[in-house]
């Protein structure tokens, strides 16, 4: 506790091996001082994480790390930008070495694998809560809205849905885990805890989705962004979720399909593409190692439909709500 | 308390009455998109407020959404950057609507003087926090860095020195107000809850000044990040310092010269410039309606020495400490 906020930012913070050559200024005047791209746009996204909120109070703090930018990141990619600098709010109860020293172990592993660089912060004394902010770059053709779906469009989804919240569930021990999952269930606490952004699934969208969006507040919330910002509709095929084992084992507990539809923090990018795109999109899953599935089509009514065997059905859908 | 994140943005964040040709994409999207001045390059500050700890509990929430962008506009000031865009994360306990409508409108009014826009932001569950990052826009020739200051140059300060910090001395009740001084009251804790940014004046100390720093934690420590940027040290003339006439009534009280030192919270700037520029910082003084004073001169010690009538004194000297 007797290191000051500057000791403490020049032992932990600046220790970045990163350095970019458009970082004029960094860490240590009163702004940093960046170089845009010529002729590129610039992406920003700021995310608050709370202590308690967005993550579990006993999160280990390199999980912190990790996820503080990881959502950052995921913000970018479902913009289609390519990250190049973040600054990094953290308000925190005590100057724990040891907590900070491993945050920022988490933070700088995952800030090196997309060269992004640590420009600037703000240390402060309070409950755990971390905002960080992330700049991009971005042709202005390039932009991926999610305002520009159109019927017959069909949907897609990386990855798998609801198996960070499942891994919520286990963390919280609110579900009974079958003896078939129980050695597959630290997978689920770090898919929680160390969500991976699809920022090569994003770049590599650029010029072929119409709209795309992240999933951080439920799969049926995030869509329902890129329908209202669309103007659109969209029909879902339930049996064509890629839910995860963990998911068809444990289905009645989950209360079936609203799990897969409402759990949040899985960071996956939902987006929608023209028919014409069905090969490139399977040529991206395969260049980026991504599994990419479509999911529906867009529709021109207003509404989210969802059908299972080929029978309409009714779900109560609601995502994160903040409050 | 049933107002969702979305309905809260929609009603009160995205009402600004600001659009900037440069906004490409605003609040609503997983990014905002902007485009960066051409030949210009982005300078970005973070800051983050805590209640009990930035601003008093009681503070009114007009004031707090003043003085959180306030803080923000001071960093670009220091840096003669011309601010552009600001993205604000707010973490609040109840999503109280009158409170964010008084925030709204004390952040609003003060980014409108300003040309700025609100491109993005969050909104979670959890004590009073508030991280605004603000960006702006700067020619690398015109950058006012805090490392350039040389033997014999001049230092100045801008308005008063001390006089937030006396706001809230007399907010909190732990100082006797002599009888002369009760009128004034209202205007120490309005310099404490709404300090003014020297935009106009950082702007105008391009080209001129050689080290510019804004005063938030106490002058003889923000000096001093001064003095250690630059490898140097500095003569500060005691009498010279721009005190209110509330510290003059209450100089016993308030220990003297370590209060005027060492009080945060003024947001006035600090900088170096070539004694061949007295007369353009006296230009400037008028032009931008600005006090300017000058307070000391650069030497080739590395230390911080106070005189006072003449005679070196020592003084404990120590700027607000975060942990």
């Amino acid at each position: 506790m007797s290191a000051s906020e500057f000791q403490l930012i020049n032992k932990f913070f600046a220790k970045q091996n990163q350095n970019r050559d458009d970082v004029i200024i960094g860490i240590g005047d009163d702004c940093a001082i960046l170089r845009p791209k010529p002729n590129e746009l610039l992406a920003v996204s700021i995310d608050t994480s709370v202590e308690g909120v967005h993550f579990p109070v006993n999160t280990p703090a390199q999980c912190i790390g990790h996820k503080t930018l990881a959502v950052s990141l995921s913000d970018m990619a479902a913009m289609g930008a390519d990250p190049q600098w973040v600054t990094l709010a953290i308000t925190l109860p005590t100057a724990d070495e040891s907590w900070i020293a491993n945050y920022c172990q988490g933070f700088f592993n995952l800030a090196n694998r997309y060269n992004v660089q640590l420009v600037g912060g703000d240390l402060s004394k309070g409950n755990l809560t971390i905002t960080t902010q992330l700049h991009g770059s971005i042709p202005q053709e390039d932009i991926l809205k999610r305002s520009g779906a159109n019927i017959g469009d069909l949907i897609y989804v990386t990855g798998t849905i609801g198996a960070a919240g499942l891994g919520l569930l286990i963390k919280q021990q609110s579900i009974n885990i079958p003896s078939e999952l129980k050695e597959e269930t630290p997978n689920y606490i770090h898919k929680l805890e160390c969500p991976e952004p699809r920022i090569e699934v994003g770049l590599a969208l650029r010029g072929i989705a119409t709209a795309v969006i992240d999933v951080s507040d439920g799969l049926a919330a995030d869509l329902g962004h890129i329908l209202k910002a669309s103007k659109v509709g969209a029909q879902i095929n339930l049996e064509n979720l890629p839910v995860s084992k963990g998911f068809n084992l444990l289905k009645d507990q989950l209360n079936q399909w609203q799990h897969a539809l409402t759990a949040g923090d899985d960071y996956e990018l939902c987006f929608t593409a023209p028919v014409s795109h069905q090969e490139k999109i399977a040529a991206i899953a395969i260049k980026t190692h991504t599994p990419i599935n479509q999911i529906g089509i867009i529709t021109e009514s207003t509404s989210l439909q969802c059908v299972d065997n080929g029978e309409l059905i009714s779900l109560e859908l609601k995502g994160f709500e903040h409050f």
